[in-house]
C-alpha cells in the first residue's frame, strides 16, 4: 500500500485533548477519529489492528468449542424487566422509545438475550454443555467518557456464555475460558494475569479478571509477582488439567482493590515477592449459576425426570480496547517507538525509500521489493511521500509496523538495509527479510 | 461437527408468523431468532452464511481499492442538521437521547458522518480519488417490519463512499463499484441486474440498483430479457473500459417501477425481449456530487490555488438482507430442498450415517472420513442423532450443505454414496469426492 494513497490521516502533534499515550498515538496516526463523546470511527490503521485482534480472539474461542453467534445491539426491556436489572442498570443503559413508543435498550451486554435464546431452543440436558459468543457492539452510556476508546461509550466486545448442567460441569466450562484467555492474550503478546474479582453488575460468587500491567491502568493491584512466572504450555482441555491449571494460578495472591485484604496479603506473600501496582482489565469472566436461568425459567430436563435450570457463566473480552491497551503496554512515547506485534500490526513491513523530485530511482525499488513481498503474503506500507528522511523514520516509528527497510540513494546490491523497530540495522538479501518474517509469523 | 453438539435448533414445521419462504426456511433450521419486532439474532448456521457473504463483499470491495473503515452505529444529530437531512427523514430514524439530553440517533446511513471524516482529515486533490467502505449494522425503524431479515430493523449492510475531484473522476469511481458490485453477485451465485433507479433520500440524479429475479420480491420491473446474457469477463478495472461495461448495460432497458415509462418500454423493447416481473433489491449506487460535501463544507484544495466541493458518491449492499435474498432465488420450497451455493454455505458437505441404538459403525465411519475432510479443510457437518433416515435427509436438505454423503449399512468398501443436492448419488471413493469439492471451491 502506498501510504500516499492510504487513508491515514497523520497529525504533526499530539492533540491536547488526548491524556494518555494510547489515546494521543490513536489520534495522532489516524487510527480513529472522535464522532462525539466516547464514540469513535476506526479508519484503516485502527480497523486493520482490530480486526486481527478481534480474529485472534475468534481463533481461540472456536478451538474450546465455542460457537459464534450475533445478537443484536437493539434489545427489549421486556427481558431486563425479567431478570430484574431494567431498573438497577441505571443512567448507563442506554434507554430508546421506538416508534411505537416500546421501550427498547442498547445492549451493554447480554446475558438476559442469550438466556432468551437458549430457553427457547433447548430443552434437554444431553445439549449440554453449549457454550456461545459474539462479538458485538456495546453501549454504555458513561457519565465522564475517557481515555480514547479505552473508556468510551460505544465498543466492541466479545462475550461468551455457558451452559451447564450442573456446577461441576460448569466449572470445568469456566476452566475452559480461563484457558482460552490466557492463550488469547499471548497471542496478543501481553502477560496477562487473572485476578479474583468482585462480580459488580454481572451477579455470581466467582470471577476472575484479567489484567495486563501499564501506568496508566485504573485498577490497582496487589500480586505475588511469581505469578508472572507461570506458563500453560502443558495444560489441556480436559477436565483434570484445567483444575491443575486454575490451582496453579491461585497458589499465588492476586487480586484488584476491591478484593484486596492488607492483612492476608501481608500473611502469604513475603517482602520480596509484593507487587503494588497499577493495571488494565482486558478481560473478565464470571460464574453466576443460575442467577439468569432461574427468574427467565430456563430450565432442561434431567435424565432422571427432574428438571432444572441450567448454570451459567459469562466471559468478556474487550476487543477495542484491547488496541489501546496494547499500545499502553508497547508504545515508549519518550522515544516515540510503537512496535506493535506481528500478530496484530497494521502492516508487516514499513518500506521507506529516500525520494527526491528528480530521483524516484529509491522509490522503484520499493515498488519492486513490495511486489516479491506480495507473493509471500507480507503486507507492506510504502512511504511514498516527499518529506525528509528522518521525518518519515519518525513516523514509521509512530505507525509502528514491526520491521523496516530503509532505501536510500546508494542502497546497490543484493542487500538492503533491514530493520527490527527499536534495534541495529542489518544489512540482508530480501530473502533473508522474507524468511525471518515469515519464521516470526509462523510461530504465533 | 456434529450435528448433537451444535446448537441448531430445528423446528418440525414452519412457523405460521411467516409469510415468504427465506423467513420460513431460516426459523425452521435456527437459522435466526427473532428477538423483538424487526430484530434479530444469528444463530451458528445463519451467522457462518452471513459471514461468509461479508467476506466476498469486502473482498470484492478491496479488489478495487476502497479501503476499509468502522464508523459507530450512534451518531450526533448535529451533522444531520447540517446536511438538513434531520428533519426530513422522519420517523424511520431511531432518534435517542443520552444521559446528558443530547440528540443522538442510530444511523440509518452514513453519507453525514464520513463526509465529517472526509472534511476533518483530507484537504488536497492530491490524496484523491478515495473510496472509503464499512460494514455495519444499521437502523430503521420501520413501521411494519416484515419478512423477516429481508425487512428488518436492525440490518448489516456494506456502504462506501467515493470522494473525487471532478465529475468525470467521480463517473470513474461509480464506475468501479458497478464492476464491484456484478463480481460480488456472480460469486453469490446471484444474476443481479442493474437497473436505472430513483434515488431516494440520498439523493443524486444517477443511480442503479442491483435487482434479482424472484417472485416475492417487493420491487416490479421491466426489462429487455437479453440484459440477462451479458457478461464481464473482459471488464478492466481501467476508465474505458468501464465506461463500455456501463454502455453495454443501458442499451437494455432496464428500470423498476418507479421509473417505468409504458410508451418508452414499448418502443424500445420488442415485444419478445419484454420481461416484467418481480424482483429483490440487494444493492443500490448513487452518485450525488456535492449534496453532502457543499452543506458540509468538505472542500480540497485544486492544482491551480482553487478549492472546490468534493464529489461524492454511495455504494450499498444489504448483507443480513443477501442471505434471504439467496434462499429466495435458490429454495425450492415444494421439494424443500435448498442448495447454498458453496461459496457461502454453512458447512461444505453433510455426512448422514444411519444410526441405531446396538450399531453405531455407521457414525464411526462418519468421524474417520471427517477426520479426512478436515485435512483438506473440507467442513463437514455430521448429523449423529438417532432420528431415521428419511427425516435425516429432509432436515439435511433442508439446511443445504450443497453435497451429502450418505453412510447406510450396507456401505462397505471404498466407495461412498455421495451426492449433489438435487442430483443422482453416484459411488465414488473418498479423494473423487475431496477432488470434487476442492475444484469446485477453487473456481469461486
Amino acid at each position: 500500500m502506498l501510504l500516499s494513497k492510504s487513508f491515514v490521516p497523520i497529525l504533526k502533534n499530539n492533540p491536547s485533548e488526548a491524556k494518555i499515550k494510547s489515546h494521543q498515538l490513536m489520534l495522532r496516526v489516524g487510527m480513529i477519529k472522535q464522532a462525539s463523546a466516547g464514540i469513535y470511527s476506526w479508519l484503516p490503521l485502527g480497523f486493520k489492528i482490530m480486526k486481527k485482534i478481534e480474529e485472534i480472539v475468534r481463533q481461540e474461542q472456536n478451538k474450546i468449542g465455542a460457537q459464534e453467534i450475533l445478537m443484536p445491539t437493539i434489545q427489549s426491556s421486556e427481558i431486563w424487566k425479567e431478570s430484574g436489572r431494567y431498573e438497577d442498570y441505571g443512567e448507563e443503559m442506554l434507554r430508546i422509545k421506538d416508534r411505537q413508543n416500546r421501550e427498547m435498550l442498547y445492549g451493554p451486554t447480554n446475558e438476559e438475550q442469550v438466556t432468551e435464546i437458549f430457553r427457547s431452543s433447548l430443552k434437554s440436558y444431553k445439549s449440554l454443555p453449549q457454550l456461545l459468543y459474539h462479538i458485538q457492539w456495546k453501549f454504555r452510556d458513561e457519565i465522564r467518557p475517557r481515555f480514547g476508546i479505552m473508556r468510551g461509550r460505544e465498543f466492541y466486545m466479545k462475550d461468551a456464555y455457558s451452559f451447564d448442567v450442573s456446577d461441576e460441569e460448569a466449572f470445568y466450562s469456566y476452566n475452559k475460558f480461563f484457558l482460552s484467555y490466557l492463550r488469547t492474550f499471548k497471542r496478543l503478546a501481553l502477560t496477562a494475569i487473572p485476578m479474583a474479582a468482585d462480580t459488580g453488575p454481572i451477579g455470581g460468587n466467582l470471577s476472575h479478571e484479567f489484567i495486563i500491567l501499564a501506568e496508566t491502568g485504573e485498577s490497582k493491584i496487589f500480586t505475588d509477582k511469581r505469578i508472572f512466572e507461570l506458563n500453560n504450555h502443558d495444560i489441556e482441555l480436559e477436565k483434570n488439567s484445567l483444575q491443575q491449571m486454575r490451582k496453579k494460578y491461585e497458589q499465588y495472591y492476586s487480586v484488584t482493590d476491591e478484593k484486596f485484604d492488607k492483612e492476608e496479603f501481608e500473611k502469604v506473600v513475603s517482602e520480596e515477592n509484593r507487587l503494588i501496582t497499577k493495571g488494565i482489565e482486558v478481560g473478565h469472566i464470571f460464574y453466576f449459576g443460575d442467577k439468569y436461568s432461574k427468574p427467565m425459567g430456563a430450565s432442561v430436563d434431567l435424565p432422571g425426570g427432574k428438571k432444572d435450570f441450567v448454570k451459567m457463566g459469562s466471559y468478556g473480552i474487550g476487543v477495542s480496547r484491547l488496541v489501546g491497551a496494547i499500545i499502553e503496554a508497547k508504545f515508549d512515547d519518550s522515544d516515540e517507538i510503537m512496535k506493535w506485534p506481528l500478530s496484530v500490526a497494521p502492516y508487516d513491513i514499513s518500506l521507506i525509500p529516500m525520494i527526491n523530485k528528480n530521483d524516484t530511482s529509491a522509490l522503484d525499488k520499493a515498488i519492486n521489493i513490495n511486489k516479491e513481498l506480495i507473493k509471500h503474503n507480507i503486507d507492506a506500507l510504502i512511504d511514498d511521500t516527499e518529506e525528509n528522511f528522518s521525518s518519515k523514520i519518525k513516523k514509521m516509528n509512530l505507525i509502528g509496523s514491526p520491521y523496516q527497510i530503509i532505501i536510500g540513494k546508494k542502497s546497490d546490491g543484493d542487500l538492503l538495509e533491514f530493520k527490527e523497530i527499536g534495534e541495529a540495522t542489518q544489512n540482508l538479501s530480501l530473502n533473508k527479510i522474507i524468511e525471518i518474517i515469515k519464521k516470526q509469523k509462523n510461530s504465533n
